[in-house]
C-alpha cells in the first residue's frame, strides 16, 4: 500500500529485535539479523501484554520489550508536554518491590552519609525540609539504540523510552544544607536503590547504586510524587532520586542511601556498566560514565505507528530536550537533512530540563518523504547528524538515526 | 482527639449535604440542616462507589456527590500542577454520551455559523488547521458552594470541583480565519454541546448551549487531547470548546456546533440558568451570567482530609489562580487574617490560564490555627474576602470561606 507509513529497515531492525528481548531472549547481533531477514508478519500480532505490576499502563500505547523494559510508541506520546504516567515507558535494572516489600511510604527511610552530620530520614522527616516541583525529561541511557546501524547489546528501544514528568519533592541541596553540607573533598553523589537483591549473587554486581558528580546535587531532588500521586512503585516510589539532565540510570528508584563520596561506587552498574565502550570493547572505569544526556528531538506524528498520511496540509510534531540547557529552536526536514525549515514551539515552557513540542504545518503532495528534525539550544548546540556507535548502544542522540520515513498519497 | 484536623462546622455543613446529594436526594435547606445537626459518623463510611463511564478514576481521591458529580478531596489534588485525570472532577449537566453513541472520534463533526463561510467540519479537519497545547483552570461555576454560609442550591462542592488541565487542540480563531471570519455585528459565540436529549422534554430546557462574549474567542480552543491523552468522553471528547478564564458550563463538551450570534441562546441553561441571581430570586436574563472566574486560591494541605498535624516545620501548601490574568503573590494567615506571610510560588508557570501552587514552611506550635490564603493578581486585584452569596451559590472564592481549621498537637 502506498497510502501507508512505510517502516525503514532501521525500524523494523529494531522491532524485531524488541520481539527477541520480548521472548525472553537474548538479543545478539546474529539473531536479530536472522529475525530481521524472516520478520515479515506485522509485529502487532505478536504484542506481549503488560505484566501485572503495570497493568495499569494504557496497553495500546506501549511496546512491552520485557516485563522490565516497555516503551511508549512514537505516536503515543502526545503533545501535552507532560506523559501521562499510564503511557511513561518503564526500565528497572531489577524487579519492582512489592507494596508488600514497601510497606507505609511514608516511614520509608533515606541514609545521609558524606555529609557533617549523617543521618537516617523518613519521608515524612523530608516532607518537612522543603518542597520543589520541576519538570524533566526522563530517558533511558539505551533510548535509541534500536536506531543505531549496528546492533548493538540491549533491549533495541525506538524513541519511546523517555518522557517528560512533573516531579514533587524535597531539594537535594536542601537535605544537606540541614546535614550540615557535604564533607570536604567528596567528589561524587552516590545513589543506592533499594530493590531487594537475588540471593547467592555478590551484591555489587547487581545493586543499583550510581555516582555522578557532585555538582549533580544543585538541581537534584528527593522526589516521592510524580505527575500528581504519589510516585507509583513501578516508577520508584516512595522516593525516587531525581538529577535533571542525566540518563535514567541515575536517576535512583526506591532510594534508601545517599552519599558523598571520594570515589565512584565499585557496583558494576558503575564500574563496567553504562560506560561509553567502544564497539567490541568492554566497559571499564577508564570510559565515560553515562552521565549527563544531550541536545535531540525527534518527530512523534506522522512516525511508522501513527497511521496513513494523506496529500494536504499536514501538522509535523515532536518533542525537543536540550539536555542540560533551553531548547531555543528545532528545524524540520522533508528531504533528509538537504533543506530546513524553522519549526514552531508549542505550549508552556516548562523549564531547561523539560522537553518542548514543536510543530511545522505543511502542505504535502504525494510522494515519499525523509522527514527529520534538529534542536538547537539556548547557547547554540545543535543536535548531532550521528551519535557514535558505542558497544552498549547508550545516548543515541544522532537526528539522522531518527528520521522517519512517510509515504503521503 | 487533639492531633487530628478538626472539620469546620461549615465543611461538615458541606460533606454532609453531599452525602444527601449522593443518596439520590434533593437537598434542601432543611434536609441540610437536618443532617448536620445528627451526622456524627465519618464521612469515608458512606462513601458511594464511582460510576461505571468513570470507574477508571481513582476512588479514594474522589468524593461522589451523584453519578454527574464527583469532587477531589481537598488534599488530593497533588503538588505537581497539572492535575491527573483520573482526579479531575467530574460535572456533567446531561449524561455523557456512550462510545457507541461517538463512533469513530475523528469522523466527529462540528457546524460553524455566523461566519464568513459557514461548513462542517471534523476533527481530521480541525487538526489540519492548527496546533495548540494550553493549560487552564477547569472550574465548575458551583465550586465552593458548600463552603457559603447559607444552603444555596445544588451540589455542595467544597474546593474540589477545580483542577488545573493541559488542553491540546485548535486555536477558535485559527479555524474561524480560515472560515472566513465573523460576520459582522456578531456579539456571542455560542457553543452547542452533543449531548443526547432525554426524551419528552423542551430541548430548549435541557440542551447544554452556551454563550460567552465574542471576545473570548481570543484564546479559546477546540481541544481533542487532555494531559497528554485523547480526551475522555468523560471529559467532553471527541471534542471540548475550552474558553480560558470562563467557569466550567461554558467549556462545552461533544461540542457539534459553534455559531457566532448577535443574541445569547434562549436555551435555558443560558436565559435563566447560571445567573447570579440575588437570593431568593430565579434566574433571568438581566442578570449577569456566570461567565470569567475570580481571583482564587485555597490551601490543600494540611486540610481537613490530610490526616493530623504534629508540632514543628509544617509545608502550607495550596493553589492559586489569577482569573484572566498571572498570578503575582499569595499570602498566608494562620490566624484567620489578622496577619499575613508571603507564600513561595511553587514550579513551572504554566501561564495566566493556569493555576500556581504555593507553599509557605512554617514552625507551629501544638494548637488551633485558621489557615487562610489570598492571592493577588499582576495587575494588583486581590482575592475578596468574601463572595457575595447568590440563590444558585456560583462562583465563591472568598478567602474566608476556604478558611480551614487545624488542630496541632
Amino acid at each position: 500500500m502506498t497510502n501507508s507509513i512505510k517502516i525503514t529497515r532501521r525500524n523494523l531492525l529494531g522491532a524485531t529485535a524488541g520481539l527477541i528481548a520480548a521472548a525472553g531472549l537474548k538479543p545478539s547481533a546474529a539473531s536479530a539479523q536472522q529475525a530481521a531477514a524472516t520478520a515479515a508478519a506485522p509485529a502487532a500480532s505478536k504484542a506481549k501484554p503488560l505484566p501485572s505490576y503495570v497493568s495499569w499502563k494504557h496497553a495500546d500505547s506501549m511496546i512491552v520489550h520485557t516485563p522490565t523494559t516497555i516503551e511508549t510508541k512514537r505516536s503515543a506520546i502526545g503533545s501535552s508536554i507532560i506523559t501521562p504516567t499510564d503511557r511513561l515507558f518503564i526500565r528497572n535494572n531489577l524487579p519492582a518491590p512489592s507494596e508488600a516489600d514497601i510497606g507505609d511510604v511514608n516511614a520509608w527511610k533515606i541514609n545521609f552519609e558524606g555529609v557533617g552530620k549523617p543521618q537516617t530520614l523518613s519521608v515524612t522527616d523530608l516532607k518537612q525540609i522543603g518542597l520543589e516541583t520541576m519538570a524533566t525529561v526522563l530517558q533511558c541511557s539505551g533510548n535509541g539504540r534500536g536506531l543505531f546501524p549496528g546492533k548493538p547489546s540491549g533491549t533495541r528501544w525506538q524513541t519511546g523510552a523517555a518522557g517528560c514528568v512533573m516531579w514533587t519533592g524535597v531539594p537535594v541541596r536542601d537535605v544537606i544544607q540541614a546535614l550540615g553540607g557535604v564533607s570536604a573533598g567528596m567528589v561524587y553523589m552516590t545513589g543506592t536503590g533499594g530493590e531487594k537483591l537475588p540471593e547467592g549473587i555478590d551484591p555489587s554486581a547487581v545493586i543499583v547504586e550510581r555516582s555522578v558528580p557532585v555538582a549533580a546535587m544543585q538541581d537534584a531532588m528527593l522526589a516521592w510524587e510524580m505527575n500528581g500521586e504519589p510516585m507509583p512503585l513501578a516508577h520508584g516510589g516512595p522516593l525516587r532520586l531525581i538529577v535533571p539532565g542525566y540518563s535514567g540510570v541515575n536517576n535512583i528508584k526506591y532510594i534508601k542511601r545517599l552519599a558523598f563520596t571520594k570515589e565512584q561506587t565499585q557496583a558494576a552498574i558503575q564500574k563496567t556498566g553504562y560506560r561509553m565502550s567502544p564497539v567490541g570493547q568492554k566497559g571499564d572505569p577508564s570510559q565515560p560514565a553515562v552521565w549527563t544526556m544531550d541536545a535531540k528531538s525527534w518527530v512523534t506524528s506522522p512516525s511508522p505507528d501513527s497511521g496513513p498520511v494523506k496529500a494536504g496540509v499536514v501538522q509535523i510534531t515532536g518533542v525537543a530536550m536540550g539536555g542540560l540547557e533551553d531548547v531555543a529552536k528545532v528545524d524540520v526536514s522533508l528531504d533528509g537533512g538537504k533543506t530546513w525549515q524553522a519549526a514552531r514551539l508549542v505550549g508552556p515552557d516548562l523549564g531547561k530540563y523539560a522537553w518542548r513540542q514543536f510543530v511545522l504545518a505543511t502542505n504535502l503532495k504525494p510522494g515519499q518523504y525523509d522527514v527529520s528534525c534538529r534542536v538547537t539550544t539556548k547557547s547554540g548546540v545543535e543536535q548531532v547528524a550521528q551519535s557514535t556507535e558505542n558497544a552498549a548502544g547508550y545516548l543515541n542522540s544522532g537526528w539522522i538515526a531518527h528520521t522517519v520515513k512517510i509515504d503521503v498519497a
